[in-house]
């Protein structure tokens, strides 16, 4: 039974402690199903992010990211547009074709080393515009944080913001790491989402504390009309609503989501520290936020994830031969002894290469 | 803040304590996220499923019973087909249209008054068969416990999978309160799905004390071949698998699913004979499980609704001048006092028209 | 070979003289492909929709029927919408469930006799409005002719179209014998279909002499947008435009869809006086413009449809033993010697009974 | 009004006059429609793909190459597979995005400077098959001829083939110039495509003298059960059917594809000739087809384009400063002095630049 540390995901830990605590106070008589009228619980989680993000936006809660991803911008295209995302992004890789499946577009690849997506590499989509044999590119979708664990500045997340609004586009944030993006940026939610211009945000919780659920935040109500029918047909609704709602309260509340968050961001830091103190390893990406991405030489991998489990990323790098780059999370209970062992296991293993 | 005890829908209630225990026990440290091979969690839950329904079974957990319909039968036929329901079908009238999005199939209703459906009204839908303008008849979707608050006998579902598999066909069985059916029937889950020969289960909890979470049945494994990837495609991989396997194994574990059900099923016993006490009102439907539909007085509603809130389920219903038809839930957690509770406010409120 | 006339439907019939010669015309030199700009078929033929639907329209040519219909509805609505339609309306009964594919959206059927659909039917399902858990009705859709050979006034469809807009819906026409109701109400296009609010009509051809090609007719140029970006993700954009566009551009030229479509309704009124004078049989719909529909003794079916080929309509029509209720369609090509020839072929074999 | 030649595409051009004739004859007295049982157009034409395929396949008439492609590749797949293609093909850049709407799959893109796709660029793709959160590879598409303009050696259709098959997928090719393909490889359709293992073809006409319509041929019987269905809910079901049957059937009559097809390949050799007369112009991909592509310099473009039409493919061509690559499609009425007349005009624009 593997229920030791691991750096594979920042998923693979569990529930902190608060939300428990949130959801055994919110396990009390009945409340109406499905959030609808009065649901206080529901009710008072919506208010937490008008706080956070300001009073035009609108926020429903569905169940998991790659829901939160696919219903939000479906809301805002049609099946003849086209998503425009870095090649790497969750929403175009790691989703099985869910875009594809339920808003029935085309994704636009972008290649990106570092996970992010620049206006240059998204200008020369726009010729297909009003060539009615190809999608119309109508979103641009990042990832804050992305896949590759570096942060977009509050400029760059404006730049693209801009850019899209110019040519009747969106922006879309896929925030399954949301938090770890606004502790790296020492920001808050308002000014890196709402003040740049995104007009729809993936609000995850789970890589960071939550046991299920992810918010759907459109930062102009009038992109939000009819969503509550899309997230019911979406298979999205759910009953006991009160057990999402009451785990977003919490977690918007007294910076519950930044203490989770802060402790991630550091421990990787810190691993970060360590890698580097490894000379046979190389850090492979700017370290942003709770993700470490690393060579690490092929012999010793086996060995060392028996211990602590964690993915390869890439097989095999250009210019590395004898190395994989390896991606090492680190989550809101990694503690300086994982990182510590996790350390002493790779440097076990090279000793004995 | 509407906390107190409530007789809207099942769903109203909270999470049983037994449930929160096991999602504490959970809670602690690693565990491989989306139920991949390593997850103690998911894999104890699927031995108790084995256990229930046989050895050559599938199991697949989801979010919610919406998911699990649509995907349960998605797997089954391609978009040229048809679903044969009931007009109350919940996958028919209750998903805003989920079935037809994500299967892109025809829902082909009959028509029905104590939810069940018959045989005889499938047979004339067989004259499409290989006529190419018409949806292909390809499942029967039955509720059990029906929304009409009836239980089909199991000699009802060996008819109607029978006729199913005669005709090239399959047999779904919405369970959303498949718990409540079973202590009805006083049978168990194999001998009532299994061994009657459907094919595909959504097997529900929520509504009988879990949080969250639904089970796809697959009662034959080769029909479950590559399901996998239709859950994730269709958004229903929860990350942190843990949280809902670790529910379904304690909720097969001590028959803590009867214990729950036969309580709801008691009460609404219980409230049958209470309504029936009162000589204004007439109950409707056969009590067979956790539900009391009752001809109501149209003076009287919004005065007891204030204080035990109720869904009016027939507005007008035929001959019954002045009425309407009400549907009462009783839950894992309603008692005595509740209906008793009920029961005065109803007479109290007559008494005063 | 079947090559001889039958009575099964006017699409059984060949491509009406005037227009193999504008498709021979047509057949010179090059043309820009796909109707784009240059292609002066496309321009000419959306110049005569203009002209007979006023200045703001907007014209798609897409191959048929189904796709006029599917395409035309679903850029007016999104998928958690609902159609509202006659069961036996062609495109819930007969499309083999391409709406539900195409557009993912759940159709609400209303019971007909005659194929019209009434205000009054449909305002009970606006209770949905608002409910996140229906599909919301958005699109009144009608057949003009019906499939039953009825015709709706233009003050019925001034009604439905009425209620529609002041209900924030739709009105759609499948116009697949549009011209044979343009005869049968002495009406022009503009005062039946743009004067009385229609939205988006399927206007049809190829039932009254044309060999292929469909035109979805937006009344309202602002719900046409984007158009050209769905029919081509619709499968329908047709790369020699010219071909279809040449036919419509005849046959709306010296009023050649008004005569072939006044042959056919005349036919069939001959044809209805035929069938009244047989005192065996009884027609059992009005005849607006070209099917009648009959009850038959079952005994006789087969016999005559060796000689003229038709369609059983209803089985078992309800009070008629022994009969069953056919549809006899004439076409542009349907000759008195034809109808003769069935009317005896009826009587003899009414004689060897 | 542009009626002159043009060097655009196969398409500008018109209906070769066999074809006409074909049209002319079918168009007699009445034919089942849907080409249904009786329709002995349909019959004879399945006959003649029967003896150009062989006997184990089925055949289907559809409007048009896009639905070919899609609905051909749909019955071989589910929603979450993979679609393998070059980034350059049809299917993937120039259908609106109508695989992933009609089939809700994702496409997975392989560059290609020759418009060919090579097993050495598809292998790395299989580290997928297994994994749940990414799209399942399944179907490898080719065009033949590429949109490059180049053919495929039966080799290399064959080698795709058994890569295809030995890990569980399918092999599709896009024909839109199957023609021209096999008068290339002077092959005959059963070895290129039947004798090689291709399990599903689109057989397009329309571009090689055809009015519309196309065919879907699986050479295998199996892979087509249930295919009259999805063809009807794919919108692709021609009323009036004898009139895509008539001219396939006249267009595998007596090589009148080889004889337009020929025609068409032996005029682009011609212009390969005439173009590398131009010391200014090069030659940028093999002439295998009916299609030059050519590096010409940017000034000239627009004034040779007013006399004959063409389209740039490649705007900015790497290591080709100042120069656009062009496509120049010859069809199967174009004339030695068409290619005559475009070499003048290149002249002429070159010496006055």
């Amino acid at each position: 039974m593997k229920m030791k540390k691991s750096f594979a995901s920042d998923n693979w830990s569990g529930t902190c402690p608060e939300i428990m605590t949130a959801l055994a106070d919110a396990n009390k008589g009945h409340a109406e199903a499905y959030g609808e009228l009065d649901d206080v619980f529901t009710a008072r989680a919506k208010q937490k992010f008008i706080e956070n993000f300001g009073e035009d936006i609108d926020v429903f809660f569905v169940y998991n990211g790659t829901a939160a991803n696919v219903l939000g911008v479906s809301h805002l295209i049609n099946s003849y547009h086209a998503i425009v995302a870095a090649r790497s992004a969750h929403l175009n890789e790691d989703e099985c074709g869910a875009p594809e499946k339920f808003i029935g577009c085309k994704l636009l690849e972008l290649e990106s080393t570092d996970g992010k997506i620049q206006v240059r590499q998204i200008k020369p989509l726009l010729k297909s515009i009003g060539f009615q044999h190809h999608a119309q590119p109508k979103v641009i979708s990042i990832s804050q944080v992305t896949e590759m664990g570096t942060v977009y500045s509050i400029d760059e997340i404006k730049e693209l913001a801009d850019f899209a609004h110019s040519n009747s586009m969106f922006l879309h944030v896929d925030g399954a790491r949301i938090a770890n993006a606004a502790v790296s940026l020492n920001a808050d939610f308002k000014s890196m989402i709402t003040d740049t211009g995104v007009d729809v945000l993936s609000f995850g919780g789970t890589k960071n504390g939550l046991m299920f659920g992810e918010a759907v935040v459109f930062l102009n109500k009038g992109l939000a009309v009819d969503f509550e029918y899309r997230r019911k047909q979406g298979m999205q609704l759910h009953s006991k609503m009160r057990f999402i709602a009451a785990q977003f309260e919490r977690y918007l509340t007294d910076d519950l989501w930044r203490e989770n968050a802060s402790r991630a961001n550091l421990l990787a830091k810190h691993l970060e520290e360590e890698m580097n103190k490894i000379p046979q390893l190389e850090v492979s990406q700017d370290v942003n936020a709770n993700g470490v991405f690393v060579y690490l030489p092929e012999a010793i991998i086996e060995k060392v994830r028996e211990k602590y489990f964690f993915h390869v990323w890439n097989e095999s790098p250009q210019g590395k031969d004898g190395m994989k780059e390896v991606r090492l999370m680190c989550s809101w209970d990694t503690t300086k002894d994982d990182v510590a062992g996790l350390g002493n296991e790779i440097k076990e293993a090279l000793g004995n290469c």
